[in-house]
């Protein structure tokens, strides 16, 4: 199953690139698309139904200030939909604490999953885990990483300070 | 012209009851709908629709916690939109603070005019102003308000502590 | 599959009962446990291989304060693990921002869905979604819930002010 | 008819650039002035008059920090005020939380159409929108850039991540 | 000299009662008037000159929300201004942190002293501070008030826990 | 070894019942003291000499809003200082945010070890674990302690939704 | 009468330097000293017992992060103290709002005169105004500073968007 | 007796030398490592039982953003555990308030000994004064430290503004 990759704009590059490095690690398709709630409600619909008719499974949605892109799309699909929370800079207020607080406190039954700030890698980490539910050889190489992740890090436990 | 007023529940009746007092005062027709960008995303739409087609001037839209529905209506009309932040009580974070950096921190080119936490009446106060521009019968009620305000306000200025 | 509850306190019970509301509309089994990540962690790993054995699929994890166990159950499993910041009262930091960005701002490889404030419906209704990816019978469900929603919210609409 | 621009400092003047950007797209007419509430209320004064007498339709009044320059102007005049809270750097609160609550709290009856940090903009677009509702002309040209910024946007929606 | 007691409504009276309290506690003269910068600005430009015709010395402003008061007085005099943050209640952000902000925040060269949310004894008190400088018999008292509330102090300071 | 409690006001006993229950458990003397570092000055430096003499081995600290009692303490001792932030209700900003604040925030050499709002039992808990140190006794209850909190919280972790 | 400046440490000179620019201009004489309530509290004590012996007639302190040093002044002298909150850069919580809250929510009778994040020159400006109440030489020099302050800023009202 | 130093990645090594510092001064042996409560717990697990058999007395955790691992540190050993908040740059809400507040507010009966932001050196410190109690030479050296510190301090406490 393909994992859909939605941001507002050319800014947000960057921060959502993590989203696409994770995926590629554990080789699942996905395909990435410059959207707005705002500015092009109607092609976000349309995208939307292309996800459903082509099987993707799960919906990583990446916004900043009023960040309403995630929660738009929860509401236009029943797909899980994952957002991220992105730092907007000097227009934000506290470090994205406004991106943070518009995605994720959804009303009752149309749910966002909210990550850390910029942290895209952790949402398609999250869909790995999702989709691995039912597909155990995803989920054998969710475990390899988990493995690997905890070899690597005991190669440098000890520091001198 | 019209006031359209619009919000996502039944339990922001009360608070949203200030916008529909202070359109009273200066005898403009208003309606209210309960509607929702995430539940009723179509019926919204055909309302906003309806709107234009009625010769609406101005929509305000309470919401409470991550609050788009201000945002969701302004991106479908070109209309002026009054967003009203909703203190959800228990479940929101300081006080409301939530639904106000979901309802202003609105991207380029998509505006919502907020006002206070709460502050339906303002919202109205608002659409008032806007639609007395080019209205001077409006204009003038405007101006007896204001006097009105002042003047009762000076009854009680002094006071004994 | 099944859906695990989690959660750290007797007093924590009733924001919790939102989750297992959730889960029995769809005719999900769950089960419920109170387990803390800093009181009895023996006790919450053994539990969490038992979930892993028994082919639990999500696992919802609600939480106060300096709310730990989601991220501690995160760390200690690979299937996904969803966050219910809980409220704590007159302890906690501007109504629960604490317990948020406890559950939220994970590190790097170890994510949680988080969802909002006190909302353990929507933790419940994402493990529904979740759950529903590759099961259609579920997922005509989620579809027949969503449009019973819309049917219910659309009785409603109108509204005198 | 004309929109005035007011702020309070020489340093504000590169956010409050974009309001003037705005208002050219739209062949609107406008002024700009450095003005402040509290260092020369007699000059402010004076110049709302003004305002008044030349038929200005709406004001945009960009401030930081205390922010008061907006609710002191729309204690001043009955037209519609909008507020731009600006970024005062490393002396404000939280990247300009200081000057957002200073604008948008206002009391009842005094409102200001506040927008989002630094987003002049987007206080210049509302304006637009607030004149056109009766100007069947502007009306169509925010149609018209509604439809542009539709069509710019969709140039750019696929990305390779 | 006399001291001048100014806030914004009605519903203020109950805190601002501490000030009078305090300055009753040093038998100093003192006015207490509801007064509004955004909604009688002249009759606030009125009392303001009188109290600089009658000798005032210091002016106590109390104000929540966007608590513009106590900045617009000490814009328009060249006495000491104090100002007290008002807690506004459920409409407030962070328990008054809107108003605290909105008074502390001052530009350059027109500064508000500032005490604590609902502190209007402090600010009284600060008020006793200032006038006694140059008042040896206040002084005395003020010396006298302190080591009072030290022996007061010290009958109740063992605690059976 | 003894430890010494101490907070500013009779109004802060409820919440520092909470480490007298703790000490108690563990069998260790204690006395608890109202002072202020702003009121009696005097009196809380004699109290700290006092301490050091009887040979007392940590002190632990409760105050809300300013909250400067730990800090002051911490800077005239070079016992351990544990302080507790006290939400002091309506006059507190976000439930006590500001007493954690100025806890926490020492300058460097002066530490003050925090804990959360409110928590006097922890601040206790903390006491016993530094006296513990250096008395196997103290430390094999506390390891007893330890073993019945997990006892106690097996007992109910099942529960029904 | 001469002003104290007292503020904790070397790298705040830069932030301090505001007050005696201010006080500069209006030719009274001040001191500056570094000095800390937590490591040097005996020299503190001894400073401002020398304050009063030499007539000072007002205090400022300047204070970041904890920032007690104002209110530990405002403890032990009756001459008004003015605080100054310093952001303290990385190490600080939103721009130096802990330092704001720990200045400003002092506890009754202990008063500190609070003014905005780093303005320093607001703390002299609020020392003058104090001075100035009973020196009618001070108070014109203020009021020609107002006439000048506002004669200069209307030279360049006028700006070119 | 030692301290045990651990965080949880390489880039948080730069903060924690100043607790290696700290130590250094007091001729205080400590071990470093880095450790995450997520990614290695088993090994965390095996390093604090290690530590407590080698006869550690003090243990000192830096973490930010969700910044768990004092608090999973806590509930595996009954030594005190300090905790440093470290400010995690761009992806952290409000320069570390994330990391603070996950870290302070703990569950009752696992406490963990909070510090400021970024102040290791300060949790270094409480681990010297902890050390100290029923160490007459550590404790020697610590008064040495606090004179030195003052004396230090007093040959720059005249400036020149």
């Amino acid at each position: 199953m393909k994992v859909g990759i939605l941001f507002g704009s050319q800014s947000d590059l960057e921060v959502m690139q993590g989203a696409a490095d994770c995926l590629k690690q554990f080789d699942l398709e996905y395909s990435a698309h410059i959207l707005s709630a705002h500015r092009v409600p109607e092609l976000l619909e349309e995208t939307l139904q292309q996800f459903e008719k082509d099987g993707y499974g799960v919906i990583i949605a990446g916004a900043g200030l009023a960040a309403h892109l995630p929660g738009v799309v929860a509401s236009q699909t029943t797909l899980p939909v994952i957002g991220v929370p992105i730092n907007a800079g000097k227009n934000a207020i506290a470090n994205g604490m406004d991106a943070l607080l518009s995605i994720v406190q959804m009303p009752k039954s149309i749910p966002v999953a909210t990550v850390g700030i910029n942290n895209s890698f952790n949402a398609a980490m999250l869909a790995v885990q999702i989709l691995a539910i039912k597909n155990s050889k995803l989920r054998a190489k969710l475990h390899d990483f988990r493995q690997k992740m905890k070899a690597d890090f005991q190669k440098n436990i000890n520091v001198k300070l």
